[in-house]
């Protein structure tokens, strides 16, 4: 006999890029950064109390909100703080989105918004990007209660337009979700936008270009309204003590961040180039991945063969996307050897 | 213009016990343990690398699991780890709970029960406890499709028999979860009728034997089947790096845990006695607070009177609560000043 809901028998749940426990891999699958946090995160690890680690942690983020608030520009009124972003995009549907209500996002784009709605047995609906994988004029007709935009968009790494999130904000009458996770790495943000539009929110995380995907915090900006929302609906101590303690010291150290941010960007130069000198046809990317579509040979293929030399690529076996890998940029060495298998593998 | 979802407007959230920052309080009212975790958490945490820091955390929490297997003795499939038991409760609901059907808790008992039954939108209904704040005949005709049995009871630290238990399970066609937060500091747990039982679940916590609230751990012992749900339900990321790790250092050093407990067990028993020589009415306890009605005053008036000299315990201003003080055992020295502060109050 089964407990569960009805709904839920078909929803496979969002599978997560492979994370091998042997530690032998290459990892250019899951978008992390390649290098470590900010010796201050250890610091602050380490200075923690018997008398902390006791009792329940804060439970709206006092000291955590006000660093954002001073990077971000963001009253903390407007900055909600989540278990990773993951909670905070769980938590808007449930928030936000009746039965019957619908969620939008783009296709292709980050799996797991549609994931998230299916689980939640709301409505959901994609917007199919146009050729060049960008918003088409139909997006900007839709209706709504969510509509989640990566910015810039996954597994592409192209930037929208701030005109064109303008133009949503506009146009939509529901919640723009701009889902800048890895926003760092690239020209263009929407956090400036913020006070101009009711219904616009900012995501963003500690866990790419903070080089802390393992401590799960993310976090929101919006209208008060809309931040008043979720801390209703959240769970009591969503974010626990350890956790706050690292990404308060992270934004106590963003030249750390922004350093490892900068190498990162100048070896995506180099890998998109030499990619494209191998025939690969690539995208421009404002992230720390890019999109590569290999010359004469099936992106399964290269990314089995890949996977046999221990380098974990990512391959999406869906439409328009299986025919790409999607790479994360790791460090110099890691993206050398990448160079050097896929000269063995398409020489072949 | 308001976004959220229409059900919300009238709910608060839940408020959870004071918690002051300026630290000069001694804190009886969140049921947090007095003495600090086992010195294995400070050395497990302080050794997490960089390495580890930058990458996701294990999704399926492979340590802990292990080591939550070998102490509760249930094989890892039965185990499902949440981010505190805060997590499971909000997942059970939304994992198993339709619109229109019923979640069911005792009253009084745990208030967020009915919070997050609010917040999912499902259908309440609580069962009424005797005059002996025991579970009445009428609890085992009840329908719903999950019924949360805090084991021992908040506030009042009684524990409902293990007979009731099962009765429970019998006769209720859908889940029943024994919510064993605190069931260390007792005698009796349902651990030991997982096997009998394709309806229970028991849960619980490192918050408060383990001294460790501050990391939000909790984790769900159940059927295969209930779990599985649970898995796809789920963040896939919920538990975060350094939480994992803290929690398996405490499953380490069980003996430090159980010396705290030990020690907490005879403060209890001395307050207990203490409060009755000054005339409270008080419950005995298999938890690491207790129930108890003041003589001859408002307990309300109480509360506010030891506030005043910086001494919180829990009030809870509700039908059959309203006379009486929730009171958290702290250490010697923090029960000694309560009961000078209670001979003082009492005597005026």
């Amino acid at each position: 006999m089964s407990y569960a809901r009805k709904h839920l028998a078909s929803i496979e749940g969002y599978v997560p890029g492979e994370q091998p426990t042997d530690g032998a891999y290459i990892k250019l699958n899951t978008n992390e950064n390649p290098y470590p946090p900010s010796p201050r995160v250890f610091e602050a690890v380490k200075n923690v109390t018997g008398e902390q680690l006791r009792k329940y942690p804060d439970a709206i983020w006092r000291g955590l909100r006000a660093k954002i608030s001073e990077v971000y520009g963001v009253a903390p009124e407007g900055i909600f703080v989540g278990n990773g972003s993951d909670e905070a995009l769980s938590l808007l549907i449930r928030t936000f989105v009746d039965p019957g209500e619908k969620v939008l996002y783009m296709y292709p784009s980050y799996v797991l918004y549609e994931t998230l709605a299916a689980i939640s047995a709301v409505e959901y609906e994609d917007v199919e990007l146009d050729d060049n994988f960008d918003l088409p004029e139909d997006a900007f007709e839709r209706k709504g209660k969510i509509f989640f935009v990566a910015n810039p968009n996954s597994p592409t790494g192209k930037p929208v337009p701030p005109e064109a999130i303008k133009r949503l904000c506009e146009s939509f009458s529901g919640i723009v979700v701009a889902d800048e996770a890895y926003a760092d790495f690239g020209d263009s943000s929407c956090v400036d936008l913020l006070g101009d539009y009711p219904n616009l929110m900012v995501l963003r995380t500690f866990s790419k270009s903070f080089s802390l995907a393992s401590i799960r915090v993310g976090f929101a900006l919006a209208p008060d309204e809309i931040i008043d929302a979720l801390m209703k609906t959240k769970d009591s101590y969503n974010v626990n003590l350890l956790s706050q303690v690292a990404a308060e010291a992270a934004l106590d150290d963003l030249g750390h961040m922004r350093d490892n941010v900068e190498k990162i960007k100048r070896t995506r130069e180099r890998l998109i180039n030499s990619l494209r000198g191998m025939g690969f046809d690539v995208f421009p990317s404002e992230a720390n991945f890019l999109l590569a579509r290999p010359p004469g040979a099936a992106a399964r293929e290269v990314y089995e063969q890949l996977k046999e030399r221990k380098i974990l690529v990512r391959y999406f076996p869906i439409r328009r996307l299986d025919d790409r890998l999607r790479i994360t940029v790791g460090t110099d060495a890691e993206i050398d050897a990448l160079l050097s298998a896929l000269g063995e593998i398409l020489k072949t």
